[in-house]
């Protein structure tokens, strides 16, 4: 089947340019003798962690413990949940779900490793925990210090529970557009992110992981040494934010974009404007329109719920019609693929195969 | 089970006060003498379609022929999908569905009006077409005035299609707060509608179905009575910009909040804040942020893809803890409910039913 037969509004992915991404990741974090763990909350995909992990990642971070459950439950080892899991209803379902993989869980709160240990220990179950600190995100996370330490120790004293690490992330700063300010950023957070760290070590319990960084902040943590896993995400697809982040060397970033949003056009009521059929349940808006790929000189504005609407930047006459399709490039990957139920594989003008978004809606 | 014991984040739906709303709309428009097609791409269930074709709904309005496709296989009879079904695979698809139950589409485009005819012909099938005319939205449709009336002709022409009205929506002016400027609006649209009916009229076609309206502007198009048929979807529902904005001779719409995200509290990283495990995944982002429920004196703000961040507006200590739940009012009740698989029903605290969000990302 060809791309442009396929019912739009739907979601393509560019195999060859995934493969690419994947592969310079492998390339850029063997380099540099970094372990990764690449998030899994970008794909929702258990096809694109298989391919992750065959190229070298140590397992996936998925973003909610539903995201975990269903990668486990796909044959995906070796997972992260990067959020704390809270009372017993979910404590009891990631113990169910630690029978087939291993699944470590962060922590910030003593209650809650408490119920963690109780809980492990009914069950018969070691879990690894790592505690989360707060390096400049002002989200989640102990402040950074010796907070940390007062938490990893009580990890340690628990029979079920093994404190495994340290996660400190800042999402707010991996799209900074000027690299060397991203640097700065990137550096500051790190700073913390040791301060925290050596307060562990002076209690004698040793970190075997310290993760953290994503696609923006990866050549910084990467330069740094500090982090033994990445958290790298967005570089598989890329959107029209992170396209447009500098890199140090370069004046973009070393990953292409590989996802898009095939849309057709249903209305042409004046020669200034098309309609198509993406809208704001089609494309993600938290990040801004998406970008219409391919050519200049058109923008894209979410004309509601189910329409865009497509100018000229001059005014002229758009060169589409009702029945044309056009490719978008996502402003945010993440969100976007959060509305889709599939991905359709595509390889040059072919559609190749159709991958499951397994993890999509998997919020709690 | 009660609402509370719910894992988070979680959609809810308020039994009694969804079943009030259903109530108002069929009192309304009895009393106004006027049909009703209520917009089912709002809540995407066939449950509710239901009940709303109980409490006398001629039907339900779908937005795309993905959503009608999925009603259909639900039983729900007598549906207008209101954009045009564009191509010939969509249009092979719409024809099959229409062997199960009656729909009508909107159409604003000469060649696949044609289309449409022929593969109705060829499929031998009547097909019910609604020419879309632009009143003010600067969307899809036709200019106002005698564009309609040739298209309608074209229509009444083909030997498998029937010309069955007129469709003119203005979805930007449905939250127009101030009552009177939304009044002022609502009457500039139907005079549009109102020039192009009398265009169509003159050919000596009749037109059997004048459809739009929403929730904002129902009174004005229930005082004006052009329209034969109201497309009102939010009112079942409603959200914090719709239960913002004036009614006539009222401080608020007479339609009570019925949804809410339940959200639960997973960090307490310092007095000032907590943080709750719904992001730009669990609450739609394109209205702002969603609103706490119940209680004045606390904002939420988005902390990205799974995180929102709550703070006391006075800068106080936060009265949450980890492990609470509170409910939050969606900014915009359409697009979060296309972020989940399904509804909880509750009356009480009581958790009483499980509905499908049956149309949740058919978006082709």
């Amino acid at each position: 089947m060809k791309t442009l037969e396929l019912d739009t509004p739907v979601l393509l992915i560019d195999s060859d340019a995934l493969d690419r991404n994947i592969a310079r990741m492998k390339d850029m974090t063997a380099a540099a003798g970094v372990t990764y763990r690449p998030h899994a909350k970008t794909h929702k995909s258990a096809v694109i962690a298989a391919k992750q992990i065959d190229a070298g990642a140590v397992g996936v971070c998925c973003a909610k413990l539903g995201e975990a459950e269903v990668m486990a439950a796909a044959g995906i080892d070796n997972i992260l949940i990067t959020t704390a899991v809270i009372g017993e209803s979910k404590i009891f379902r990631l113990l169910h779900a630690l029978n087939s993989v291993r699944i470590a869980v962060v922590a910030d709160n003593e209650d809650n490793i408490n119920m963690l240990g109780r809980m492990a220990q009914l069950a018969g179950q070691q879990l690894d925990v790592i505690v989360e600190v707060d390096i400049g995100q002002g989200r989640c996370g102990v402040p950074a210090g010796p907070e940390a330490a007062r938490l990893a120790q009580i990890i340690d004293a628990l029979p079920n529970l093994n404190f495994a690490g340290i996660q400190g992330y800042q999402g707010k700063i991996q799209m900074v557009e000027d690299a060397d300010m991203r640097k700065a950023d990137t550096e500051t957070g790190l700073d913390k992110f040791a301060a925290t760290l050596a307060e562990v070590e002076k209690t004698g319990l040793s970190v075997p992981v310290k993760t953290g960084g994503g696609t923006g902040t990866s050549p910084f943590d990467m330069e740094r040494g500090l982090l033994t896993e990445l958290q790298t995400g967005s570089y598989v697809f890329m959107d029209s934010r992170y396209g447009g982040i500098g890199w140090p060397g370069a004046n973009a970033p070393p990953f292409e974009q590989s996802l898009h949003i095939l849309t057709g056009v249903v209305s042409k009521p004046a020669p200034d404007r098309v309609i198509v059929d993406a809208g704001l349940k089609s494309a993600s808006s938290d990040h801004g329109p998406p970008v219409i790929a391919d050519v200049d000189g058109r923008t894209y504005e979410f004309g509601g719920d189910e329409h865009g609407i497509i100018r000229m930047t001059d005014g002229g006459e758009v060169p589409w019609n009702v029945g044309d399709k056009l490719r978008l490039v996502p402003s945010h990957c993440d969100t976007t693929v959060n509305l889709y139920d599939q991905y359709m594989v595509v390889q040059g003008d072919e559609v190749i195969d159709v991958w499951q978004i397994d993890t999509r809606g998997r919020v709690q």
